[in-house]
């Protein structure tokens, strides 16, 4: 079917709504499968042999995979709708890949830590969090976005996140507000956003399902 | 000073390689600094201080950090001097950034591994690099380059690490050419573009560095 948009997607995923929110931004139509990651589907496994991951959009049959790709595929792709998720300046749009990098490689990292760990290893986790969290806000500034008047890559990239927030809080007993306010002022500002706020999934829902996984790593601190 | 470029940059880094490479593709003057990592300078500190590492780009004063940002970056700031590292359709697009982020993620790690352990977790990394590389010779298939008959952006980001062939060979004693004839059969016929050869690290160089790092981790396999 021409022009037919597939997402192979997990609800709770980070990155999974990702590519939901890319999609909703531009208003682009697709069917979403919900993959269960225990028992993936053929589809799945045909679609990224390489990592088995999802997201995977599917586009016109073709696969596009890794999260940050597919955001900016969608941005390519779908060039005449706005909005534009990145700059047009050359040196704008480095720096938003640059923090999504970042984003992927530390926020992503010390989150997981905090749930599957516990003791020490969990108190590193939670102080890598927040030292990656206020070089983030410093990026931010005074900006309502990190997109500046525009929502656009970096937003995305990050907002996704916060969706896990409420569950890092629970797992490390601590508050991201009392740490890093701005951003968490900028989190509202974005789930302001009827895209942001359909694409993202319930925190409690995050939460329930990282309780179930992590009473077999670290626990909940008290 | 208008439009200056600036490298901060260590000669063996298959990172640092890759941006050379890159302004060495678009013909661009540039001011190279070498870097001493275990005394990094003012320079590196203030222009990267999330994460301290070259390459650094300073265009007009202005810091470009992570080498595939920075590679996107060359590309996009002189789109008007031939070649474009990326394809100009937005699958193609995909394409390149997975499998750039594939090479980083895998086959940077598994090298690591190569020369920084030994026995059993040598056997797996080897066999994790092999895993990788032939899954990156099937994305090849029968073309020049990764960038079909254009030496591109996906080429950029992996020649590099074939100045780290040799010494992953002497520390885990095999041979690529066994395992992936394809692929280093690409990397002469990129060796031949005096781009390439003038901006890759020299073999015996890297591996000389590694004997050094790597004595006080795994040694070499005999």
């Amino acid at each position: 079917m021409a022009n037919r948009v597939i997402l192979l997607d997990v609800e709770c995923s980070m990155f999974g709504m990702r590519a939901r929110l890319a999609l909703a931004e531009k208003g682009i139509q697709y069917e979403r499968k919900e993959e269960n990651l225990a028992d993936k589907s053929p589809l799945l496994l045909e679609m990224n042999p390489v990592h088995k991951k999802i997201p995977v959009l599917i586009h016109d049959g073709k696969p596009i995979c890794e999260s940050l790709v597919v955001v900016q595929y969608i941005d390519e792709v779908w060039k005449d709708k706005s909005p534009a998720f990145l700059p047009s300046d050359p040196y704008g749009r480095a720096k938003a890949r640059f923090w999504a990098d970042f984003i992927d490689k530390k926020v992503y990292d010390a989150g997981r830590r905090i749930w599957s760990t516990k003791g020490e290893d969990r108190e590193t986790a939670k102080k890598d969090m927040m030292d990656a969290l206020k070089l983030v806000e410093v990026e931010l500034g005074d900006d309502t976005y990190f997109g500046g008047d525009n929502f656009g890559f970096l937003d995305i990239a990050l907002i996704t996140f916060c969706s896990w927030f409420h569950a890092y809080e629970v797992f490390g007993n601590f508050s991201f507000e009392d740490h890093c306010p701005k951003l968490i002022a900028w989190a509202k500002r974005c789930m302001e956003k009827e895209s942001v706020s359909k694409s993202l999934a319930d925190p409690n829902k995050v939460c329930e399902s990282l309780l179930l996984l992590g009473k077999n790593y670290g626990g909940v601190d008290q």
